[in-house]
């Protein structure tokens, strides 16, 4: 602390417009960059202790109305380089540490120290990927990449091709959008009113970017069949295929079927054999939504829970999820070469020049739905360097033994019950924590309704006081209950229990209004 | 060097998984940091440096073989901590400088420090844009960003909606995605065979973004209309009209409009009012596309090229460009409120709980079409703190006095001609060297022919020798010219001066085939 309030005097008086590009730019460049390092890399070793809270909350009104001097408007004059370095240290001091060992919140967490170097080197760099010109280091890397993961898939060598794009639900609309021009090639030019009514599949569990890639494409959600899961949450293939048949019956044209390796909430796998069987019958294009799930590939132990995604005309993956690069890096790995390309493709002549001096096969940009395109390859090329495939295999073995932990914990006591009875497959537990007094109610709608009460109350408390962060949900006849994942390596198992502990300590005392209150 | 060298001596042993979290972790993260850190300054200071290269060449094959030991292929097994910096290193050494004075290759130039140091802290705080609860401080900061951008286009207190996404051409996606929401709500669950035959309209001059959108949508590309431009790359208002007339003629319906202020190439902006008019009296939603553009809001001096932008229905705007900060950073503005939510809410209830303890009208990820969303707003944030709104003007204001002066000297130089004689509106210069064989030749196809090759042969031969960049492309009618343009601070008129011998002394003795050699 001494310290830094030393080091920042060296800034009071200067301003922006003195670092560089400025003439004598260079030391004050270095010295403001050494004190912002500084509250970074305090931050960084602070989000890995147990100590530290993983939230300091706020309302947005208090936030906007300006904490302790912390003001978020938008001046017309500069402000000096120490107020900046102020404001920094203030923006993540009231933000959440989403790499804390008990932030459990979301199927992103953790922060790789490797992938957080690389991410600071690609803002350095600071360039776009449409261009070999421009990025071929990261063009390059980008291919190596999207190499491996589809020989991880399963494809041969003469099959895949791929793109990496801003998140799951961007990777989930490329295969759609694919699917769709694999099959009618015309709606590029024509759209969809040249196209009979097309209707695609997806289970009850599966992610809300299906619909959404619908809506967006054109295609209208209505016309994206939910197929019924059974208790576990999977997708049951019987069903699917009277879905498709009737589809059919009603004059529709099936095209697309998403399965799911890893669903959101429940973490459960759908059989992709059984699925690419109907696929495949049916001449349906196959896409494995393996957003959460493909992490499980790089496991000698849990990558049989994926068989047949090889199989798959699409996937998505996002190493942002499971392996823990930052956010970020995701993947939509497609089987046929070309097709991204031909679907894509708009011959910009200002930017794919065919008279370069260059292979310009290499200008991968005409391929995606983007023109500007983010690196989100360096941090995971960089992270695979140093961990090897093997590391990322122990880091995914180590995040599903956390999840077993749970599980044999809440087997085990009286105050949580399970929402399903059988082992986790991904590192999802799903369960709800039964207060004293509901405890010896009757199953029925009274003890349901009070039921669904106890989560929010408890994350409200839990955030109130900063310790640990969880997620909850209802879905589909079952109330709110909390999901626990794992993806971050620093999560023990003591973190486990301590979450256990915290949840029961905050929900001994909570107060359930009874229907005489409402 | 030295320094460096013996530095790296202490991470010869060490594996990632010495870094943080492991137990002892602190000291060997800070010092594994302190090293990239070195590194990343150190190529920071050497991008404003002139003496240095912008770029060091290598084909594709040359890299994919392992330039100097520099391997892009992905182990099994780990690599050392000293490894990965030597890889950290290389990956800079053979990428391109896109912040050096003399990158002129595209729109997004520049290395500004201060949105640097945004985005350092972006990648350490590792959240996501989804909700409130994981994104406190980011959420506020992009409804500030959002709100004074919306009161800069012009827009009243009561309107306005928007959001940050992944580059231009998103955002442009979005515009149209809005526009048929608006007019056919229905689109959201029926899909666009629902619909009938839509029409948009952009210019001959516009981003090929446009059509991208309609083709993605479903709309398909062969219902863009593209209107014809004069001679200036502007929108001929006369013919927007009659082309909207036609088409109505047609039976098809005409929804849309982009306008573009500030094209790619010409740097062109299409007269605002007048086709706002237009829109108003056929009912069309107005977008106007001021990716490139929009940066001139913040110029007293300049903004008056976008007089009119306040009657758009939507608007895209990418700070990335003009305003120089870092990739990516591009907002989509939308003038009625709710609109973003109701097109795109899909309200998945893992994620957007309705029994939250704090304002939910802030989790306002249910707008958008991702789901996970990278923070590309705290950069922004961060500068605007930095330059204040006039220090954007400055900048704004010495780009395009960059351009005046390249074009007052390509006005006076033999070799050189204009691709058009009227003065530059925003930063782009567009020109033809012309090599000694060709002055004294007449216009006409053999001229055409041979002037065409010239940009492309000069190109590459600036590449091998990597002092500077710039770009070049046909257009419609005028074979291969070079693009100048400028939006890097760090460019001074020397450069330009530098730019333009660069050319002329590469281009002095190409070699042209004559029709013989063919």
């Amino acid at each position: 602390e001494q310290k830094y309030k030393y080091n920042i005097a060296l800034t009071v008086s200067l301003l922006c417009l003195d670092l560089l590009p400025a003439l004598s730019g260079e030391d004050t460049t270095k010295s403001f960059f050494q004190e912002l390092v500084n509250i970074l890399l305090s931050y960084v070793c602070k989000s890995f202790r147990r100590s530290s809270k993983v939230l300091d909350f706020h309302h947005p009104h208090q936030l906007r109305e300006g904490l302790e001097g912390f003001s978020l408007e938008l001046p017309d004059q500069p402000e000096n380089l120490e107020q900046l370095l102020v404001d920094c240290r203030d923006t993540l001091k009231y933000g959440v540490k989403t790499g804390h060992p008990r932030f459990f919140n979301q199927l992103s967490s953790g922060l790789d120290v490797i992938g957080l170097a690389g991410e600071w080197l690609t803002s350095t760099a600071n360039t776009n990927m449409f261009t070999y010109e421009v990025s071929p280091v990261f063009i390059l890397m980008e291919e190596i990449l999207l190499k491996k993961m589809q020989e991880i898939v399963g494809w041969s060598e003469e099959e895949g091709d791929g793109v990496f794009c801003p998140g799951g639900t961007m990777s989930n609309l490329y295969s759609v959008l694919l699917a769709r021009y694999h099959f009618f090639p015309e709606v590029k030019t024509k759209g969809m009113t040249a196209l009979p009514r097309l209707i695609l599949f997806t289970s009850a569990h599966s992610h809300y970017s299906v619909k959404k890639s619908a809506a967006v494409l054109g295609i209208g959600s209505e016309n994206v069949v939910v197929v019924k899961c059974n208790d576990r949450g999977k997708m049951i293939p019987a069903e699917l295929e009277s879905s498709i048949i009737t589809a059919k019956d009603q004059g529709c044209v099936p095209f697309y079927v998403n399965a799911t390796a890893g669903t959101t909430v429940y973490g459960a796998f759908d059989p992709l054999n059984a699925i690419a069987d109907i696929c495949e019958s049916h001449g349906l294009w196959l896409h494995v939504d393996a957003a959460w799930g493909g992490g499980l590939l790089m496991s000698k132990r849990h990558r049989v829970k994926l068989q047949g995604i090889e199989r798959a005309w699409s996937v998505t993956w996002n190493p942002h999820k499971m392996m823990g690069a930052p956010l970020q890096c995701s993947a939509i790995l497609v089987k046929k070469r070309g097709l991204l390309k031909d679907c894509n493709q708009m011959c910009a002549e200002y930017l794919f020049q065919t008279d370069k001096h260059y292979d310009t096969s290499y200008d991968t940009g005409d391929k995606t739905i983007q023109c500007g395109r983010h690196v989100d390859v360096f941090k995971l090329w960089l992270m695979w360097k140093a961990k090897g495939s093997e590391g990322f295999e122990s880091q995914v073995n180590k995040c599903l033994e956390n999840a077993e932990h749970l599980f044999d914990n809440l087997k085990q006591r009286p105050d949580f019950e399970l929402v399903f009875k059988s082992e986790p497959e991904h590192s999802n537990v799903c369960f709800w924590y039964i207060p004293p007094s509901l405890r010896n109610m009757s199953p029925g709608p009274e003890r349901n309704r009070r039921l669904h009460e106890v989560a929010p109350k408890i994350k409200a408390k839990m955030m109130e006081q900063g310790m640990a962060m969880i997620g909850y949900q209802p879905l589909g006849d079952k109330v709110n209950f909390f999901r626990c994942v794992f993806s971050n390596p620093a999560t023990q198992t003591e973190d486990v229990d301590y979450l256990l502990e915290e949840i029961a300590s905050l929900g001994h005392d909570i107060c359930i209004r009874t229907e005489t209150d409402l």
